[in-house]
């Protein structure tokens, strides 16, 4: 059985769950799992989220045929969604179907926590994707990424072959067909044409945005006296730790830890907001409307 | 404008989203909120659970009015609820009304932190329903309940006045039009003919069943040396503590904390799992099923 | 059994914790709690934090009289600690006696919650204080007040009549003999001199400090659709929100929580910080080191 | 700088603190750390706790020579703290050295994560400690040990070659001078001769003891219906699942989710969890009590 994801999002109005899973249960295709949400107070007015697996066995029945002109393609059925359902409400959405694997680039540079973390969460099964190549500015991490059996670049960066850098990261991505960047502490800020040219790409910044922003948040935090610190996982924007946040999380810490105890402890909690954010945007559960996004 | 809130459970099978949310959108009632889930392991088989809250607005118009038959009621509304939906597809359902505000009866003996939390998110609006009245077997609270200008009944109980106790009770259970009843540290276990004969109840447990069951839990987790206490509320049931659980928290609490201090700790766990418990009810969001809920 | 708990903080140096467990062994005063923190990294250099909670019983026992030079009191242990401790350790000190009990003046507006939390608190011997009075800038919370039988003072306050207010305010503290004022979502920003006359006052921020800082701070999380909101306990200072933070928390929250939902959701989470920060202080846990605090 | 940790515990009375901080400070030891905690209410009576580490830096001043009789030496440290505070206090001791870095034995299964999690902990510093060798009953996770450079024996057991096969684990631990086994995930039950001649062993429990013990705590969870699910490390003894707690935590879960899902959530409550408890104990914070532990 193979599914199919729809992110569906549109001007609120009467009737959108009725709209949306009639359609499929014309086509015969069973909902899997639904969810929605109506934001009332949106920036652009009341607007609708909808979340929708459903079954693409049915394609294959005659009820799917007759209703698709014949041709129960998956290419078919998005250009019913399209034509039928997004552009009559006004809708943004897009698909993604469970046996079309995305494949993930990880960024790193010396710290090998978030690496080890992704690579043994994707071969336990918990991360739907693959890792297809490790990219770093460092050689650290090489024999990290080769006992998971995962191709590594080192591409050192400096300032002056910044440009020349990226294009060849952004060459990688395009090769190895990557629908997904993660910056696992990978410390180097992208430049706007990197992000604008490439695929989504998720940071974990160590800290809690968005308070201490920018450099050592740990340092920050020690000094200001805060009793808890956090880690966010966020979409990269050229806007730096400014992107729409996907997931957060906090951990106690008392005056008796110094800012390196600050960065031991953050660790623990940076590896774990990056997974779970990972995680949502590869089971496609999250919608970004312009600073926040929807996970659903 | 009103709000009916649907749950509903039936045996999985294709398109039973469509079905529920093409029915209210033939009757011209909009979907505010929707959400399902279906339990493909439950014990009686895989099992679809749905909540919807509709607009009621819908009723008044002709569209309403022409599919149930020139008589757009909430009765119409529930009488082909139950035979185009709930009959065909073997389901089991409930339906409530905004603007029928549940009355909960809140019984106590002497502690007051649950009552005054409850009375007071009753007042602030947190809770949608009435606190009707409050029931002790002690005349400790009736200040406490007084100062919300709660009515407030001292009903003391003894082994051989426990059946007459209950009755009286029951009775203003009754009287006062009692939807739910909630045991906000009631230190009586209540008999299988009252529980059987009273609108549903929820327990707080001062202990995170099913470890800790019975009396005096903070003393069993001194004893045991845990590292964290917890709170449980439940549906109360004739198998004193294992009731469908509906929420559960615990707090983190180290050696040095004696027996009173995790009295102390435990208190304000209680009372927020209770009132979260007692909020996902009064919003329906509760389908039982066995010994589990599914809060939607 | 009364028992005396001081705080201390000196330069650090070889042998404190001997020097400073010595002084009251040698008095005859047992130690029941001690507890100590070196900084290395402080603002000041490295530095020393004590926190001993004795046994007042040893203060009539003969080697207390000898060592005092025969006048074994309460003044006298506190001249000699300053002489022979403090002095030539260049150390900072306080002391308090349980059988002192602190005075407390809580400050509202309209916002019960804090208010109820602390009072209940209060009564179930959660804070070691009595509270001495509620001051408020509008009447409401009178009869909430009045339901503990705590004496209230409505003193609105103006742009124009603010110095006049906050005189009034000051005479109240002095006329109750108040040692810490708590402000339970007073919604008026007290001037530097206030703040220079009164005794040490402990504010409750609805927000995670540094983040959102300033008025509207749930508004603030919604629109930059944060995952976690917090709240932020910290000692009264002429910069707003700057000062020392003594306890911090958060909850988890989602993108389906309006402003208006995370109001309800950040005060439980209120209310539990600032009664964690009010029984810290009450409890001499707390030593301020200019931003920061070591809660001992 | 070196640095010694000394756990005691004895019988309270008083003057303790004072007694230990002074033995120090006549050495010329100067105390770093020291916390202490007295439990009123131990099943051995009111019993003292307390862990102090010192600067063994000391040892080389004169006024160690002097105190310990020209030969200060570890050695005859470690025989006056026995001669003159734990022989007179009655007091039971352990005393540890920084220098003297601890080896543990991994013991595995098939999981990986918790192997990979202290493996990288290790090497980042935050374990003060070697892993000197895996063992496990599978050869499964030999190219995990591998990739970390850990010596790996596989050792398969079946109920009748049980004895011969502890034996042989029980060598290897001699051989590599072991001071501490964690049990990773390893899916034996240890013999009680194994637990008698081994040193400590801590395991850690896939579910919130004491709930659920025994096997399969997340389908004990899932038919509970709980919505937390929790991990605890506990010293192993000769009751399974009955050994002192080190640490626990738990993580929030919803009806949505399956006992497969359970598993992936609580792999991450276990390993933080078999982590700080590992710490701990390597930290020396660690005095066992009966059934309980004193986390200092």
């Amino acid at each position: 059985m193979s599914r199919a994801t729809i992110l569906f999002s549109a001007p609120d109005r009467p009737g959108l769950v009725a709209r949306l899973s009639g359609f499929f249960y014309e086509l015969g295709l069973n909902i899997l799992e639904a969810s929605n949400y109506t934001d009332l107070h949106g920036e652009r007015g009341a607007r609708f989220y909808m979340r929708v697996v459903v079954d693409l066995a049915g394609l294959a029945a005659p009820q799917a045929h007759d209703k698709l002109g014949g041709s129960a393609t998956r290419s078919a059925m998005e250009a019913a969604f399209a034509e039928r359902i997004a552009a009559p409400l006004e809708g943004e959405w897009s698909v993604g179907y469970e046996d079309r694997v995305a494949r993930v680039c990880v960024m790193v540079t010396k710290d090998p926590t978030c690496l080890y973390d992704l690579a043994l969460r994707q071969k336990q099964g918990e991360l739907p994707c693959e890792i297809a190549l490790v990219v770093s500015n460092h050689p650290t991490l090489e024999s990290a990424a080769q006992s998971f059996r995962l191709p590594f670049y080192a591409l050192p960066v400096t300032k002056e072959t910044k440009p020349e850098q990226e294009a060849r990261v952004l060459e990688l991505l395009k090769r190895h067909d990557v629908d997904l960047v993660v910056l696992a502490r990978y410390m180097q800020v992208l430049s706007d044409g990197f992000l604008r040219d490439a695929p989504p790409v998720i940071n974990i910044h160590h800290g809690f945005l968005p308070a201490f922003q920018g450099a050592k948040p740990y340092h920050q935090a020690h000094a200001r006296g805060v009793k808890l610190i956090g880690a966010t996982a966020h979409y990269a924007t050229k806007d730096l730790d400014e992107g729409p946040i996907i997931e957060q999380d906090v951990e106690r810490i008392t005056h008796a830890l110094g800012p390196d105890d600050l960065v031991r402890v953050g660790r623990d909690v940076e590896r774990v907001v990056l997974a779970r954010a990972v995680r949502a945007h590869l089971e496609r559960r999250v919608i970004v409307e312009g600073r926040r996004t929807f996970v659903l």
